[in-house]
């Protein structure tokens, strides 16, 4: 089960020192998901159940011939985007993944947190840098994204 | 987690009276495993892990359009088979699931036990019908199975 909420933060923050990954990602399916991802040189696999906030979710490493011979049968886009793990201060553990489009989607930024449960994702308080609340806005779900106007 | 094993009958059992599916399956990806199957008038994407008798999977219920999209992303054959699902005497809640295939694959028979836990399925005694232990045995997957000669 992934549990999350997504922002869009109004300016970027200082990202030095911060870990990052270079990520490809396309759908070959976007209902329902069916993900393939690069993240630097690992490959994955990834299907989603329905849901915004909490989904069901498989994530299953492949090998890069696998991932080579799949995006063949992905549709739309395939999205580019750095991303980077910024701990949240006081939060007893959190990140904030927050990612920087490339490409067709230059100059988008969405911030993601990810929640041990639903209660957790529901209480939290966000810092005001991770502004406006997107979590149901099926706009920025990146497998719209994926898609060509 | 599915926790299983596959055995191949010598003789189809006496079926009257169990409840049974028809079912057509084909598969987007072989490795991984990407799967789409009808049952009955019922439509499930269903992607699994790599193993042999325990692997991580994820079903997801899909709609009739979205199945028939996903169709055409196939490789390989349509694998066309009834289901008949057979409790075991005597094992607290066991099944067995009883595959007749049909089409190019008439003939073939295939009964699978699934397990709540992988001590279950180690310790499992089979009854004697069910015959030939197949459960390592990558020729009777029917990933592989699909796979035109």
């Amino acid at each position: 089960m992934e549990i999350e909420r997504k922002f869009i933060p109004p300016e970027v923050p200082s990202l030095a020192g911060f870990s990052s990954k270079k990520i490809e990602q396309a759908y070959i399916s976007t209902s329902p998901t069916i993900r393939i991802r690069k993240s630097d040189d690992e490959y994955y696999l990834t299907v989603k159940g329905k849901g915004h906030m909490a989904r069901e979710e498989l994530n299953i490493p492949m090998k890069k011939e696998e991932y080579e011979k799949l995006l063949k049968k992905t549709e739309g886009r395939v999205i580019k985007k750095t991303r980077y793990i910024i701990p949240l201060e006081g939060s007893d553990g959190l990140n904030v993944e927050l990612d920087i489009f490339e490409g067709d989607l230059k100059g988008l930024v969405l911030a993601e947190v990810e929640f041990p449960t639903k209660e957790a994702a529901e209480s939290f308080v966000p810092p005001a840098w991770l502004g406006r609340d997107v979590t149901g806005d099926k706009r920025y779900h990146n497998s719209n994204m994926s898609k060509l106007d």
